[in-house]
């Protein structure tokens, strides 16, 4: 008797994205995420776990974080093959970048999980992590490369950190039209700010590519206005299924 | 004989505005500001021989830093009478503020400043120094309150510090349309994206205040679209030039 439950999984790929703040863990079922599970960046601990409930048949890392030794030791323990992502890696776009060697793992991964998705399209991907990343890629698959400017939490953070009297503030809590004391001058200040540096971004970059599509990615969530908003597809499994789709691409390549 | 090169400054303000990165002192002959010079915020070094150089009768002191043993020292010494501004301190405008007491002098004093000189009118004023805040007084000489978020230098500093493998950038160097590599990819995503932030904040203020004036001030200095420039008056002493004015506010309720 087939098991189906088990067997729909034969043939999982293992995606493992470490970044500054957390790594995330996915399965791909061909092209399709199936779970991902968010676990430490310094430890992977939940790695075994996550491996042992899918077949996965082999894993792709970008990594943007030192590797730890207690993650390096996980990840030496899966017994199916894993593709480290580095400038050398063979990828279906071209990239432009001058300086490939420094460029994070998952904004190149960005570009390509939305450039396959929508080939020969004008393309920017917001991804609001860590840091706000911006990539281009244009219409015939060259990336171009983009801009970094800092996340949410680093900008709530670095106000507390780089002066001598603001407090640590953060995203809950009440939301001001007009700041009225410390706490929701800075909470407007930062999100409203980060909402004017994104939205002014879209325009800019819409004025010189019209048809430009516009990727949204990334742990944190803004309201943007609805003339914006209609541009923007919200994916948070961009840098996952670029890293999926540059796996399969050095399969085909074999 | 009067010796006018020296009449000329007998009745002299010294304004001290301690800030989070440094400490500027500014000489007023009336409303005129003579002189500025920057000091440390921590000793004041540049006090004493700022204060030899004008027979100053009185002076004011707005801090937003901790002030140090030696600066307290620097201060002390001085044989003329010091305001220091906190949020007892009478003004020239309506603080609706709610929390006075944590609202930063150099913030209030920047309004005072702003109104001063405009009276009658809604003003944004912008002051991109270690933080960038945006202050907002309306018509009627209400102070609303504002926004703080992280300034230039911050920015910069803030994706070093939270991040495990970018460098410390800053705005000197190539400045490239789209960033090619980690430093123009930083440079660029920093200084353009204030200048996103801050456009979007005034032209959100503008749909709401048709009358907007805006007011910029601070040391890091922006190029502005010229639909947004043509709005913006800069003007490096709206700080000093409130805390001036509080000072002779208060001179003319004795």
């Amino acid at each position: 008797m087939i098991n189906f439950a088990s067997a729909k999984y034969v043939h999982v790929n293992l995606i493992i994205d470490i970044g500054n703040t957390l790594a995330k863990l996915v399965a791909f079922d061909g092209d399709i995420p199936v779970e991902e599970i968010k676990t430490s960046n310094e430890t992977l601990e939940h790695l075994s776990e996550f491996v042992n409930k899918y077949s996965f048949s082999q894993g792709i890392v970008s990594n943007v974080f030192e590797i730890k030794t207690e993650a390096e030791q996980q990840l030496n323990k899966l017994d199916f093959p894993l593709l480290y992502l580095n400038a050398q890696t063979p990828i279906p776009i071209t990239n432009d970048y001058m300086t490939p060697e420094t460029l994070g793992a998952d904004r190149l991964a960005a570009a390509v999980g939305a450039y396959t998705q929508y080939p020969g399209h004008d393309i920017l991907i917001i991804d609001a992590g860590t840091c706000l990343t911006f990539e281009f890629i244009d219409k015939h698959g060259h990336y171009k490369g983009g801009y970094i400017s800092p996340g949410l939490q680093m900008r709530f953070k670095s106000l507390n950190t780089f002066t001598a009297q603001l407090p640590l503030t953060d995203s809950n809590g009440i939301f001001s039209e007009i700041g009225y004391d410390t706490e929701t001058s800075i909470r407007s200040g930062v999100i409203q700010g980060m909402k004017f540096e994104i939205e002014g971004r879209i325009k800019y970059f819409q004025e010189k590519h019209p048809a430009l599509l516009v990727f949204l990615t990334g742990g944190d969530i803004f309201n943007f206005d609805s003339k914006i908003k209609s541009l923007i597809f919200a994916d948070k499994y961009i840098v996952p299924k670029g890293l999926n789709r540059i796996l399969t691409f050095n399969n085909e390549l074999l």
